[in-house]
């Protein structure tokens, strides 16, 4: 597997010839244009492929006038794609060949490989052998459509459809069923799209090769994807960082959402499937717009690919139909966008336009019920409401009355936007697929489903504005490397020496030598000794808290090895009790001694926490303390390194984040430092690498403002 | 307004009579067939209406070969219906000249009533005294479709299209708009209608008289809903309830769920929308099923029009397209459906129909790769996956290859469905209407997005094994009356001297007299008779709460006029220092004395409170106590009167359920008594109607089985 960054340029270069050959060996294609080793070639030539076509096929002089060639060593020139389309056993020995006579790349269609079993796998490693440094695409794979070019190399009867609708999307997917579902999904709503790729079983390019392809693609805007599962996360990120950089989204649906998807993804592709949350974390650092349903990977796709961007969320509705502006107002109002009144000034321009009256032109939804039906009238009121400065776009809805002239409800919509830089959507409320098209191809995105509409609007305010309210532009302003960035070496050292299973007085050194401060403690070998500490600690007549100290005690509360608020006065006898209620319980237990502690009566109680995902990796948990975690899945996860914004985010993300700053008449807590302290958390996840096995603080105490933040129990685990 | 269950035969008899009428007249036929006013009668042509039609235009003689008159007057018998066609200054007096000859309904298109302003409801009311006792559908309504008799009454564009596809679903809908819209979407997926009617601005018959009917008509079996807001609450549970009762569902989409949506449907009915999850709870209630996305009104009612039920949640997934199969799983994964592996004999069927590799026939998705493009393989397929003991329901996904060859992706289909009574459901992956009409008009469900046809099979699960997975037919049983149903005259006697704000004293013995114990507490008027009370609730060595007894003091605990855990021992010295703490901080507070309580130290605070929902009316909220209820809106919410098996509902709907049955070795609470509790409390609603302002028990703390529940505090407010 290819590592991030390394070989980068030759990587784009190689792909780019895949995507954009001059010329193309189709290997095995047969002279029966209904077959799916005929459709190819006769895909190519229907599209209008303008490079050089070398059909190799022995039994044939030539295929729909194209001269064939009877072998790949027979070819006149070594071609910039190989398509295979021989029998499963011939496939092997082809892509040898190709990659002997110095191919670029190839692409493999057939399955039957890692996906289906072990004998599959060995195939494929067969297959990997096989095409030496050449480059592959597949196998298990649908091909790829640049719609650009008119290239297509691929057998997906979508290509049926021609000509296919240019525009400015690029699609990587891993299935290649659902690139052909999205290319015929695509042309039936008029989005148009650059270039699609199917990496299918990415035994060797893989979907972060096409993403990078597609982000240096000038002609592709908006990058949409279709994922069962990612090979290499670390790229991944670092070229949605890029993507975010410079501008371009990625736009991506996800399979994986219920356990049993995930089961089917991991059969169909061999993939490894991730926790699905953890995508979710890894998609909002990075700023990919997560797809929520398959019908919003085009809605939105299309949507930003209009080019235009949000200045706020207040939203006109402008409709025939006052139901479906009722429709519409409500998807949207549930991603946040208000619908204020229209403007004094906006009103009067209503009135006139209408030729109505003031009460009406005072609401919005907009509604210019049947004399809207005029274009002119329409078209005007189009004009008012995007020149309004009360909105930031604009939502046109088309009703029923547009079923019989679909140019007529498209057409004062294409003559009013081009006035305005401001979004402009349109809504079919009707089922007139004519009309969306018709929209969509020209440049205004329009929906078939308010749903839609509205995952649209919220993804350009994504874009416009960041997730946080704040442009790009300043969103970096106040981040960091955060506390701890400095001498990891001098910290390591004294880390080298612990190992395995810490007991909590490890653990919390372990924290705090990463900046992450403990409770006021100490360990002492007798009950008797304990008092003396709790009189050090809390005073005469203060209160401790006393537990067993043990690496073998994983749940000590639940074996009895904790006592909350013990008086110092009965600190000896509880401690002795304690001793016993534990022997008792967890009779193979190691005790190492007994721990006195602080007690922490007031802050509120947080949980930080890494975890290890089978395949996306180290992985930082912040959520609420106590049962609330658990019960309430209060947690933000995200991937480390977290700067302090990052740890800002995750903390303000939580539903119980009022409690952190302030709630009903409490004092606010020290956020400043909470943040900082998942920074340095992440921050040791990193330094530790692949030593740290198991890592968390819970509770973790968040004190008042200025009081900072205090583990009170952590456990650890380091090889 | 109508009453519920009033004058219910004569009602929907006249519905009867408007939606399925001998004769109609067209009052203002327009001649010009293009105009709004000319489209009724030339629909009514097309469509091929049966009965007389009178067109009624002073300047014709006859419109498209139908004689006219010149009035109402002239009419040579009242029509079962007359639909109102002429200009806004004529409305009025055409109603009443129908009236007056004794038409039995009327419809009024024409919009500009209670919808745009106060003039607007002026008219209405002035509508309202024309109709007499005439039943008046509108106005500011699109009309209706009755299809099964190819009658329509109705401008809609969307009957351009003919012929219509008859069906088992009958939709109400509140928008006109969203008539044309649904019946536009349907004929374009093939789903069926029996009946259409828009209600509009309802200022006589409503949803309610049209759901009425819609249950009553043996040709529809499933009623499908567009609601901006009800009208009469009561009656459209007692109508849910009997549709519940005969086993035709109710499907409804509503709008309002946000607070921008909200609005705009008040303004454009007139109706006032409620609190969304009130209606969530209505609808959850009374088994109807809500529809999340508009278009999942359309795949859950064409899935159940279906008329199939399931055995249970296991699903085959056939696919000749691997992605598509992942799609799907996943989708319907979420709504828990599982997909094992086939059993043997099934696994043994598909090797001998794919003639292909054990090793692939072993999973779910079942893949039958490109050779299921044959119809054999394919059907064959089907068959052994119906057949199998190991499945409850199959999907079947139609490929990219289909978009070729329609008849042939859902021929297979159709030839096997017949062969089996379990629910088959077809996702079609490309964007091939024809095919997902083909199908769906064949009464096969099919779905163009993997979320619908997941939305469709948990729709078939709630209507075969209701929402707590038991049979209707087991569902009521355990359910009973409740605590509290005896001797209300008494009971409500003692209460009857209640009124005002109470205080907590006052609002807990409310409580207790309908069988919700309190705490043990007395007040005293000095804080030296608090030590003396203490000692005796708790003993010498005990802890208790002391409160400030006012009913001025909405917030205790925010004015500091609560101590929690007091030593009794200290009693007076903080006692005194609580008076002081309230007098300086709430100066203007009667306070009427000290509270002395019991501490409960155990046990799972919860909240049970009613609020009065401006249109649906007293709701009963229960949920998590503490912060919980307010962070993480972990509340329930049930109309009264609720019984035990509703109780137990809410309490398990509860995401901190978890906590009320045994967390983490912790004891189980006693849930049954705290189902009687809320029984109890729902009783209190009822019974005290109107004089019932305000209630809550928070914290009522629910204790160890066998231990029972306490309200340690709570409000309440009579008139």
């Amino acid at each position: 597997m290819e590592q991030p960054g390394s070989d980068a340029v030759a990587g784009t270069e190689a792909v780019r010839r895949l995507i954009q050959p001059r010329s193309v060996a189709i290997v095995g294609a047969s002279s029966d244009p209904s077959r799916t080793a005929g459709r190819p070639l006769r895909y190519l030539l229907k599209h209008g492929y303008r490079g050089t076509i070398y059909p190799v096929n022995p039994r044939a002089e030539s295929i729909e006038g194209v001269r064939c060639y009877p072998s790949v060593e027979a070819l006149p020139a070594a071609p910039d794609v190989g398509l295979v389309l021989v029998g499963p056993d011939w496939v092997a020995e082809s892509v040898r060949e190709l990659a002997r006579i110095g191919t670029p790349s190839a692409i493999v269609l057939a399955g039957g490989y890692a996906e289906v079993s072990e004998q599959g796998a060995q195939r494929q490693r067969e297959l990997q052998e096989a095409r030496g440094s050449m480059r592959l695409l597949g196998p298990n794979t649908i091909g790829l459509v640049n719609v650009l070019d008119s290239m297509v190399l691929s057998p997906s009867v979508a290509l049926e459809l021609h000509p296919l609708t240019p525009g400015r999307v690029g699609l990587a997917s891993q299935s290649g069923g659902i690139l052909g579902s999205v290319l015929s999904r695509a042309e039936a709503r008029g989005v148009g799209f650059s270039r699609l790729v199917g990496t299918g079983n990415e035994a060797d390019l893989e979907v972060c090769d096409v993403v990078e392809y597609l982000l240096e693609d000038e002609a592709t805007t908006v990058i949409a994807l279709y994922l069962e599962g990612l090979r290499d996360v670390a790229r991944f990120r670092t070229l949605a960082d890029r993507a975010a950089a410079v501008g371009k989204p990625l736009v991506a649906f996800k399979v994986g959402r219920s356990e049993v998807g995930a089961r089917s993804a991991s059969s169909h592709t061999g993939a490894m499937a991730g926790s699905d949350r953890v995508y979710d974390a890894l998609f909002e650092q990075h700023g990919v717009i997560r797809a929520a349903t398959f019908s919003d990977l085009l809605d939105i796709s299309g949507t930003l690919a209009a080019g235009r961007r949000l200045g706020g969320k207040r939203l006109a509705v402008l409709t025939s139909t006052g139901g479906a502006g009722v429709l519409v107002a409500d998807a949207c109002g549930a991603e946040g966008f208000e619908a204020p009144s229209p403007d004094r000034a906006t009103v009067e321009r209503l009135v006139t336009a209408l030729t109505g009256d003031a009460e009406m032109a005072e609401r919005n939804p907009v509604d210019v019920t049947l004399a809207g039906l005029s274009s002119e009238i329409f078209r005007s009121a189009i004009s008012a409401l995007l020149d309004s400065p009360s909105y930031d776009a604009l939502v046109v809805i088309v009703g029923s009355s547009g079923l019989a002239q679909p140019e007529l409800a498209g057409g004062p919509v294409l003559e009013a936007v081009g006035g305005s830089e401001k979004p402009l959507l349109v809504y079919v409320s009707p089922g007139a697929p004519n009309i969306v098209q018709y929209l969509n191809r020209n440049g205004v995105p329009a929906f078939e489903s308010p749903e839609g509409c509205a995952a649209g609007l919220a993804a350009l305010a994504r874009m416009s504005f960041g997730r946080d309210g704040r442009s790009p532009e300043t969103a970096g302003q106040g981040a960091d490397a955060g506390a701890g960035s400095g001498a990891p070496a001098h910290r390591l050292g004294s880390v080298a020496l612990m190992s395995g299973r810490l007991n909590e007085v490890e653990a919390k050194r372990l924290f705090a030598r990463f900046g992450i401060p403990g409770v006021r403690e100490r360990a002492v070998q007798t009950a008797t000794a304990a008092a003396g500490v709790a009189r050090e600690i809390a005073g005469g007549e203060g209160r401790v808290v006393l537990k067993v100290l043990s690496r073998d005690l994983a749940h000590k509360s639940e074996s009895g090895g904790v006592l909350v608020g013990v008086g110092v006065g009965e600190a000896t006898a509880r401690a002795t009790e304690l001793l016993t209620t534990v022997r008792q319980r967890a009779p193979d237990t190691q005790i190492e001694g007994l721990l006195v502690q602080e007690l922490v009566s007031d802050g509120v109680e947080t949980i930080l926490g890494f975890t290890r995902d089978p395949q996306v990796g180290p992985t930082i948990l912040f959520g609420a303390g106590g049962v609330a975690a658990e019960i309430y899945q209060d947690v933000a996860l995200r991937l480390p390194p977290i700067d302090r914004r990052e740890a800002r985010a995750m903390i303000a993300s939580l539903k119980s984040y009022p409690l952190l700053v302030g709630f009903r008449g409490r004092p606010r807590c020290d956020v400043d430092v909470l943040a900082d302290a998942i920074v340095a958390f992440s921050q040791m996840v990193l330094e530790l690498g692949d030593r740290l096995v198991e890592a968390e603080i819970n509770p973790l105490f968040v004190l008042a403002e200025g009081s900072g933040v205090l583990a009170a129990d952590g456990v650890a685990v380091l090889t």
